[in-house]
């Protein structure tokens, strides 16, 4: 009964109005704050009058807030001229991103991944390279992640903007007290404390926080919050040579009792089938992961001494679509093998948590024309309360760009939740250079 | 990023606070109710002056309030002496139940179950009487629950008690919009109007509602609910002839995009198994069944012509516990390999949900000890993340009672989430007998 307990939550805020104790004045400035910047955010360009019709708030108290949101860079005013009106123009609150930098970073085990983003979702910068984090360990990668994050850091700082935050996705659990990677199989790191050593590298202040989280809980919010997929019931899944999926349940991030949900991957398909890295059989990574993709519709990828997993699977996965879309007939049953069984591991979450959209990144996503046709004849025959119950399925647009994106995405949902934590520009917190 | 979500909601409520706009006053006043009957509720018997204190509110409100909420019979005011104390005893807050009768209905493909209870959750009355639903049809089910319950409404009214709502319980999805049931395959129902038919029966007045959801949804809201088990990540698992879950996510229900959540039942786990009632393969209820444990752990029982499915479930469960405390072979190992089958089935909602509790419903509770160590084994082996994923696994207390206690809860919770809707007693809306 979620929605009893919303109810009560904005109930228990509510309840303050009439008889409020003096105490509660800063926590309703704050919640005010939230609110001013949210309306401006969801419906903006707005002008003062029109944020004080739509939150209830006076005219005088809009003001303070603005004037408050302003200084700290997140919210600029503009002239704006009605079509068609003339005479002096009307001035229009709008989200400023510029003065503030958020920062998205990736381990995957084939490539690190950054991307720096304004408040306003605009990128600044992207870096992408080709980095084994396997054979490199855990403390070489995020030494040289925290390379790339200095350059974004740096190049931000030119610009005039303040950084907000770090978000990082790993491809494995994450302990979110502390922000240590519990276990990441396919990188074989256990325990490894991603959000301490960065901060060390970076000589980074305690006031600039570092979110780290799954790669697929991140791709999943990603996903959630692009413009016209606002599905409030969605599950993503990675499509690399790991299998995993984020949840996103009645528009919250289904995270589980100690945030190990989400390994589709390793749910039994076959039970006759082969042994699967993590030493189970018949696990549906060993069916659909980019390396049986590979086995099953390019085998001659996989040779030489490292096999296939030596390349960028980026790269993997284009020229899995460029084989497809030749007619290659090797790619071609292959895929739709791989689809078939894709169909039979997403009956799974479809039975048990029926979404409204199931999104599929990493190379399926590339390949998603050639694997939807198995899978869907797979899930539709699979559904048990039949069509209706079928989600759309559905290539990720944001590709192998997803999980950055979430990464820098969280970070920015978090000065919309708490903009007064946010240093203001004034106060100078300078992001020093790679350290150590 | 559910978080966000909930405090823009709290914020959106608190920012009213200075400046509040007059037509947010009576939304206000109902958000307050809510906040002193949650108080009271969840921390009473109180004080006047110590919910004034807990909810930040004004003595003068305080009072105002609860004088409205004493005169929907909500609340009563009792004298309190502290121990040891003399003289002038205090007055204290606690929840009238006594005013207030809810109502809970279950149709089970063997029984149908009624049982009335107080806002405290004091059972009134209960019924449970053996009843086929799937050879009697959905209309004469429906006229003999309707039956069942107008005996309860008579009774509470006698009491002079008021009817706050009726839940009922159904084996299958169900539109919530309109409180029908789309299909039930045990039953062999389709879109059958439970709620509607329901009212027509009973002549009920609109102000009462009728809540219809699934069995399972009920259940699992009726497990978080028990005292000392409020586990934010939950799952039911029913244990009859149809196998399905309840999932508790982040302390909600959750339904899914189109209510189809659960299906647990269906979810393959022997591609080379048996044929399944649904027309699928290997489906976990082929295994798990209450008529697989017949036949796997007490075959005699199927013996007749109808088979073991004419029997009353919770008989049936009882003759099972009985021969295994006995050490009957046949069903210690059918039960052995029954759990492990369980074990096999319960690691998808393990791995993919993280769920801190799983509490099995209906005989898995009955003769939970001898599943247990074969399904704990099975889970512990397949659960990716370790044992730290693991959930504890536990027989329901409320065993064949769940559903129908969930179904009065889910009204109850009603109550104290709008307590305005509630039409006083002073009204004097009258249930009137059976109709039709």
């Amino acid at each position: 009964m979620g929605s009893v307990n919303v109810s009560q939550s904005a109930a228990a805020a509510a309840a303050r109005g009439p008889g409020r104790a003096p105490s509660d004045q800063v926590a309703v400035r704050r919640a005010n704050l939230v609110r001013v910047l949210g309306e401006v955010r969801s419906a903006g360009p707005l002008s003062r009058a029109t944020v004080a019709r739509h939150t209830g708030l006076t005219r005088a108290t809009v003001s303070s807030l603005v004037a408050e949101l302003i200084e700290r860079g997140l919210l600029r005013e503009t002239d704006f001229q009605q079509d068609g009106s003339v005479g002096r123009p009307g001035r229009r609150l709008e989200i400023d991103g510029r003065a503030v930098a958020v920062l998205g970073l990736e381990v995957n085990s084939r490539y690190l991944a950054a991307r720096s983003t304004d408040l306003a979702d605009g990128t600044r910068q992207e870096r992408r390279v080709v980095h084994d984090a396997t054979r490199e360990g855990a403390e070489r990668t995020i030494r040289a992640l925290a390379g790339i994050a200095a350059e974004l850091l740096d190049e931000a700082r030119a610009a005039g903007a303040h950084t907000a935050g770090i978000g990082v996705a790993v491809p494995g659990p994450v302990d979110a007290a502390d922000g240590s990677v519990r276990a990441a199989p396919n990188l074989g790191w256990r325990d490894v404390p991603v959000a301490r050593l960065l901060r060390d590298h970076l000589g980074l202040p305690a006031e600039v926080p570092v979110v780290v989280d799954n790669e697929a809980n991140l791709a999943a919010l990603a996903e959630r919050g692009r413009p016209g997929s606002r599905a409030a019931d969605l599950v993503y899944v990675t499509g690399e040579a790991g299998i995993g999926a984020g949840i996103v349940a009645d528009g919250g991030l289904l995270r589980g009792a100690g945030g190990f949900s989400g390994e589709l991957g390793h749910l039994q398909v076959d039970p006759a089938g082969e042994r699967c890295a993590c030493g189970r059989t018949g696990c549906l990574e060993t069916k659909v992961g980019l390396t049986a993709a590979i086995r099953t519709a390019a085998p001659d990828l996989a040779d030489g001494p490292a096999g296939a997993v030596a390349l960028d699977p980026q790269e993997l996965a284009a020229e899995l679509l460029r084989r497809a879309t030749e007619g290659d007939p090797r790619a071609l049953g292959g895929l739709d093998e791989i689809g078939r069984w894709l169909g039979i591991g997403l009956a799974i979450p479809v039975n048990l948590l029926n979404p409204e959209v199931i999104v599929l990144g990493g190379y399926f996503a590339t390949v998603a024309p050639y694997l939807l046709p198995a899978a869907m004849r797979e899930l539709r025959e699979r559904a048990v309360a039949g069509d209706p119950a079928v989600a759309r399925v559905t290539g990720s647009a944001l590709g192998f760009t997803a999980a950055v994106r979430g990464a820098a995405g969280v970070v920015v949902e978090e000065v919309f939740a708490d903009p007064a934590r946010l240093i203001p520009p004034a106060a100078g917190v300078a992001v020093p250079g790679l350290q150590g």
